[in-house]
């Protein structure tokens, strides 16, 4: 049986050369069978496109519901900083110099496409900073088939002086503080410790994290420790869980 | 600001004792925000329970179709010992013994439970066979809430001196192979590596593979290599890239 590996011909030969009838029924069972399977296939299509058209007409009852939410979400200071934070997977993305940046971060939307199945955008709109020229930044997930994704930004327009260079994150006074390259925009941008697979893999699961956890209910995460926090204050990063308040207070200063 | 933290007062708190207009103000826009929650919440539930109708319907529609295939599979012998073979996960949950086991399996369904999100059942049906008495095992799979799963498997009825004792492989003639206890009985049974967090894991993930993966299109694992089959041979264990071939010549003539 082993022997004769080398010289066995292929399945699609044997009908060909007149092999045995027990050989023939099989290959015609398995024709048989690869109809069904497309016949499956096809049900499933269709099953797929059912699901996609209902998820298509929700997307439309949920749109002025949410425009609704971001109108209340102005209305709290910080809110979108305060869910980022208190959130357990997603305060990971922002270091001290993003805390300071997200207070000016005035609304946030998720859009799925019309089809819904090529992807989704996060918009994250800011108000007027010293930080950059943009009022709107933007990352739209496409996907391109069942296994690839394509990622854009919008290109970021830093002012003098401020935001990544080269990859790295602006350093400030020349300190660099541990985890800095973790950074929100870094990851904005795709730079996001890039070559680190591990790495590689968190960053694409954040946009995922944002569009179907935090996006879905802020409030969970918002609530998780709001009695803590201080609304509208300029100084309540240092209520923030971080363990290098003074540091923080000298920054304080600098401002 | 740190300083007064113990003594500040809770977010519940801050209306009834007149606190300052800004944090009512927000309070109020906080409690909206819960509303709107709620109004998505419910729309999301609407949105799920429309998806399920469509997944329901669709299941009915591919029932008659997944019955022609199994006719038609029962045709082709050792079809899912092959296709499980051929699987590049679930060959891992077939040792030696399952293998030979396996050669007695003539059919396999999975079924989603009527409401879809509650769970789904596998069942391999078994030809009457020296090693037990059932014909049918059914693994359960009940979803009982978000987090927590509950697994059943009908308890198997061994034969005298065949299958698993005491949560260990059979060990036939004293001599116990590496890996011997990733038996798919054990994993069946649910004695599968028991504490090994990562097998655990894997554990699951089985069911879910059979269910997503296996059942969707069989056909495609059973043609990975169909061309290096042997049809309805009682020897063709040897064929199906086993590292031990010499071992398992000396089984052969054990039987």
């Amino acid at each position: 049986m082993v022997a004769d590996k080398g010289k066995k011909p292929k399945l699609g030969d044997k009908i060909e050369e007149g092999a045995d009838p027990i050989d023939a029924d099989i290959l015609k069972s398995i024709e048989k069978l690869q109809e069904v399977q497309d016949e499956l296939e096809k049900i499933n299509e269709e099953a797929s496109d059912k699901v996609l058209e209902v998820e298509q007409k929700y997307n439309k009852v949920r749109k002025p519901v949410y425009d609704k939410r971001s109108d209340i979400i102005k209305s709290i200071p910080n809110f979108w900083l305060t869910a980022f934070l208190l959130h357990p997977a997603l305060s990971d993305l922002l270091n001290e110099e993003d805390r300071k940046i997200f207070k000016h971060l005035t609304s946030l939307e998720v859009e799925e496409m019309k089809d819904v199945k090529s992807g989704y955008s996060i918009t994250f709109n800011f108000s007027s900073n010293p930080y950059f020229e943009d009022t709107k930044l933007t990352k739209t997930i496409t996907f391109l088939d069942e296994v690839s994704t394509k990622v854009t930004a919008t290109p970021i327009k830093w002012k003098e002086g401020m935001g990544l260079s080269n990859g790295v994150s602006h350093e400030k006074n020349g300190k660099k503080r541990p985890h800095e390259d973790d950074s929100f925009f870094s990851w904005f941008s795709g730079t996001y410790q890039k070559g680190d697979m591990m790495m590689d893999a968190i960053h694409g699961e954040f946009a995922e994290m944002i569009k179907e956890n935090l996006w879905v209910n802020p409030l969970l995460h918002f609530n998780n420790d709001a009695d803590e926090e201080d609304f509208g204050d300029e100084d309540d990063e240092e209520d923030i869980g971080t363990d290098n308040s003074e540091e923080d207070e000298d920054e304080d200063q600098e401002n």
